[in-house]
C-alpha cells in the first residue's frame, strides 16, 4: 500500500528550443516511470512476471491529464517520478504520478498526472474484468489520488 | 469564427512496440497542430508574424488532457487535426484539438484533447494579460469547448 | 534508374536547445524517407505490396553514415529528401540520401547520408540473399553511389 | 588518457515496431553519453565549467558513422557507453563509442560509432581552433580510434 518511485533519466534531447524540458517529453517520462514499476521484469531480461503480462491480454492508454508546475531544467541525475494506483475500474485502473526533483537537489514537484489504462483481451480488443491476481498486484500500489486544477 | 486545421504527417517511428501510434506521440502530433495552424510564420521563414511572436513574452503549457477513442495506424498521408479556441483566461487560451483520418481514409475519430497555454512576461515569467491584437488573432479560432469523459 | 523522392515534414521538437534541427533527427527524417519510398504500402493502408513485405523475412540496418553541411532551420513545408541505392550486396543494398530544403524554399543541400540494410530470415535472423524480385525492386532506385568527407 | 563512461537508460520508447532499441535511438543515445560525459556540469546545475562552456563558442556535429553489431533489447539497467577522443583536429575532435550492455547483464557489444564535433565562433560560425585548455581537457579521453566495416 504504497507509491512506487522510478528513477528515470533525463536526456539532453528532451529539452526543446526553450532549452527546458518540453512538455510532451513529461508525457513520455510518466511511461517511462510505468514500465519501469508496474512491468519491472520484461522478456527481454528473461524474468518470470505477473499478470500484467498475459499473453491473452493487452493494454491501452484510455486518457491521460498532466498539469505542469514549473519547467524542467537537464539533471543528469534522474528525476524522482512517485506513482501509484489512484482508482480501480472493472477493467481500468487509473494511475497517477508526481514528478519531482532529483535526490540531489533542492526538491521541487514539477508535473502532477494521471492514465487511465484499460485491460484489453488481445483477441477481441474489448475491455476485460481484471483478474484477481491483478487485483492483488496492483492494489500494493494503492494512494490517494489527486485533483487537477480544472476551470 | 472556425476550426484552425493542420495536416500533419505521422512517421513511422511514431509506432511503437504495440505497432500503433504510441499515445506519448499523439501529444506530440498536438504540439505540431498548434506550431503549424497558431505559430504560421517562424522567424525562420523570415516574415513578420502576428503578436505571438511578441519578444517580450513567452508561453508555456500548463495543463493537458487528452481521451484516445482508437488506436492509429501508420498513414502515409497526414492525418487531419482540427484545432480550435474553446476558452479565454485573462492570461491563457483553452485550446482543444480533434485527431481525425487522414481525408484519403475512412472517416474516424482517433482522440480528443485539450491545453491551456499560459503567457508570460520573458522577464519576470509571471502570466500577463492577452494584448488586444492577440485576442483578436486568437478570437478567430473560437468554437465550443468539448466535455471530457470523467470518472 | 532514377532517385525516389520523399516529401517529409519538420516537427517543431525536431529543434534543440540550438534552436536548429538536431542532428539526431535528421536521421530520424531519414528513416522515414526509407519508409516512403521503399515500402509504400502498409499492412494499416491495406494494400498489396512489393516483397519487402514478404513475411519471413526481416531487415535491420547494419551500417549508417551522414555528413551534415548547414543547419536546418524549422521549415512547415516538407523538407525534400532524395533517397536511392548506390550499391547491391549480396543480402543487402547501400542506401544513399541527400536532404534538400523545402521546394518553396531557396535551393539548400542540408546533409547526405547512406544506410547499409540487410536482408535477414525472420527465423534464423541471418543474412539471405536478395530475391530476384526484390532486385528488380530496389533496382529501380539505382543510381551513384556519394563520396564522404574522411579523415 | 582513458576512455570516458556514460550509464544511460533506455526508455521502452526507444523500442520500435520490430520490439527492440530502434538504430536511429540508437544515435540518440550516443548523445546523451557525450553530454555525460564531456558537458558534464550544466547550468541548470549551477556549477562552473570547463571551456566546453565558452559563451562566445558553439559546436557542431560535421560527420556521424555508426556500426551496428546486434539488436538491443530493454534493459532497466543502465547500458554502458564507452566515449574516447579517437582524433585531434585543428579545430574538431573525433569522439568514438561502443555501447555495452548494462553492468547487470551478459556481457555484449552492441555498437560502435564515432562523431566529429567542430568548435565555431558563435558569431562568425566559422571553426576557430581548439585552445589550450580544451585540449588538455579533451586529450584527457584519449584512446585509439576504430575502424569501421566499409564496403
Amino acid at each position: 500500500m504504497a507509491r512506487g518511485v522510478a528513477l528515470t533519466q533525463l536526456r539532453w534531447s528532451d529539452l526543446d528550443a526553450f532549452d527546458h524540458v518540453n512538455n510532451v517529453q513529461i508525457v513520455r517520462l510518466l511511461e517511462e516511470a510505468r514500465v519501469r514499476v508496474f512491468w519491472p521484469a520484461t522478456p527481454a531480461e528473461g524474468t518470470a512476471a505477473s499478470t500484467t503480462f498475459d499473453p491473452k491480454s493487452t493494454v491501452v492508454v484510455a486518457r491521460q491529464e498532466i498539469q505542469y508546475s514549473q519547467p524542467i531544467p537537464y539533471f543528469s541525475d534522474p528525476l524522482v517520478i512517485e506513482i501509484w494506483v489512484g482508482r480501480f475500474g472493472g477493467a481500468s485502473v487509473d494511475i497517477y504520478y508526481e514528478v519531482k526533483a532529483p535526490e540531489s537537489a533542492p526538491p521541487a514537484s514539477y508535473a502532477i498526472a494521471m492514465s487511465t489504462i484499460v485491460f484489453l483481451d488481445k483477441e477481441t480488443l474489448r475491455p476485460r474484468k481484471l483478474y484477481e491476481d491483478e487485483r492483488e498486484f496492483w492494489g500494493r500500489f494503492v494512494d490517494e489520488p489527486l485533483e487537477f486544477r480544472r476551470n
